[in-house]
């Protein structure tokens, strides 16, 4: 049943975000299991065969910090860590865009949550192109450079990143959590109204409500470019959270239970000699 | 003169590597200036457009240190500086082949030179594929997963990371400097005969020349598959050192000029500001 709620988009067809679901039937999305997930983290941080990358975008107020309290909160931090890509820094802009992502990579067997990520590269910059002046990038010297074609190059150089990742034994799962503009603006007001929600508010958040055509334009082309049959977005509607919870937690216990993680295995041989061991420790000889 | 003798391989026809040569006529290779590239070097350091990485591949005594240290010592520290891989840590190899690449590339306007690089991830491993085992690689279970389809999705990784690099504004040239086998004997030769240069003999070396014909093979494909119209290689006859350093800074000089870069230009409303402070300066006003 849930399965024909989870939206994964392998960008067989073009896509058009405003047909979209941001609500669906909560009763039909059940609390999903952590405690499978937790045991699945453990084998894969024993296993060390695959490293595992978790995108998470959306607009601001999506839900994204909630929902990596909610359902990440159990695992074990030796192996899980989350890394928030905010504004690139000044290091960051004289390198290739992907170099601060680079840097936060897991090694096998970890699980590494990336809260936004390589993806704001065609985001941000394609609702204000102008950022991307006085970066020093090959051929953009004015608004207008910022084209189709430079945002195609994007594309497919982010295609072809996760394709070079999963031929190494790392798994992307992207997912892209879809709120419409009217629960925004009931999250913004709340974050005004209630003092301890304060600290969450940021006056941009409401100077960029006034691109959100041009942002759902922006996650439009990202979906429809950077979803394949290999590497889908996961298009989860993220109005009601518990739901938008529950849907990326059934995402990842499906994905995560296909690697199939198992504890390496102890051979016989080897078995056995640890058995000794354990005779000579009794017998206080070691 | 020089171009004819520059071998650029761009990948349009395969390569035996059997074919090119180790030496050429040395007095058709006149000493290159080398203060044309230090200032080249310092216009690309003030501009900041261009990151530039110089990959230098080649067998055990190529001359890959001693061309490092004679083309480069001249150049601004500030700016350009030498990354040599080595076996890869047990930390590398817990990541994707690239991330110890990544972690050592340039900012716009720097220069990292490569002693070996990413390539040793076609070489060292198509000799010896045994070492890929227990590196925890997806479907590689024994050595004969170490196929050729394995290698021809290493390439192609290979060459999209160029291609993902340039379109970030960063320029990779590649070297390969193209011994004989007999050279290559008198090197070692030398090595062991003349006690200051004991200390550059390393008993793996002589090991691995009974594997010749077997890193003919490797530099061979590496060659035929990873040299592309944007991408070249350069051959370099390498029997002769100072012709093989005279070629590379050749080249060097010629790629660099093409960049053609400038130091940043001040506007004349700035060039006026600066002469007014200038005044008040020499009048002690600040």
């Amino acid at each position: 049943m849930m399965d024909a709620i989870i939206t994964r988009y392998t960008g067989e067809a073009p896509m058009d975000l405003a047909q979209w679901p941001t609500r669906v039937d909560a009763t039909a999305v059940p609390a999903v299991d952590l405690t499978v997930l937790h045991d699945l983290q453990r084998r894969l941080y024993a296993e060390k065969q695959t490293g595992v990358i978790i995108i998470l975008q959306g607009i601001d107020t999506a839900g994204k910090d909630g929902l990596i309290r909610h359902v990440f909160s159990g695992f074990n931090p030796a192996g899980t860590s989350v890394v928030s890509f905010k504004q690139p820094t000044s290091v960051d802009l004289q390198h290739d865009f992907l170099w601060r992502i680079n840097q936060a990579l897991p090694a096998r067997g970890e699980i590494r949550i990336f809260n936004r990520s390589q993806y704001e590269d065609v985001l941000v910059c394609r609702v204000h192109p102008e950022i991307l002046l006085g970066q020093n990038l090959p051929n953009i010297h004015q608004v207008a450079d910022v084209n189709e074609r430079f945002f195609k190059q994007r594309y497919h150089d982010l295609r072809h990143y996760e394709t070079y990742l999963r031929h190494q034994g790392f798994a992307v799962y992207k997912f892209f959590l879809n709120l419409s503009q009217d629960e925004q603006t009931h999250r913004l007001e709340r974050r005004l109204a209630r003092p301890e929600k304060n600290w969450k508010f940021s006056t941009s958040d409401l100077k960029e409500r006034q691109y959100w055509a041009d942002y759902q334009k922006a996650y439009t082309q990202m979906l429809t470019n950077t979803a394949t049959e290999k590497s889908p977005w996961y298009v989860i509607p993220a109005d009601d959270k518990p739901t938008a919870r529950n849907l990326v937690a059934a995402v990842l216990t499906q994905q995560l239970r296909q690697l199939n993680p198992q504890y390496p295995q102890v051979t016989t041989d080897e078995q056995q000699k640890l058995q000794e061991l354990l005779k000579e420790l009794r017998k206080g000889k070691i």
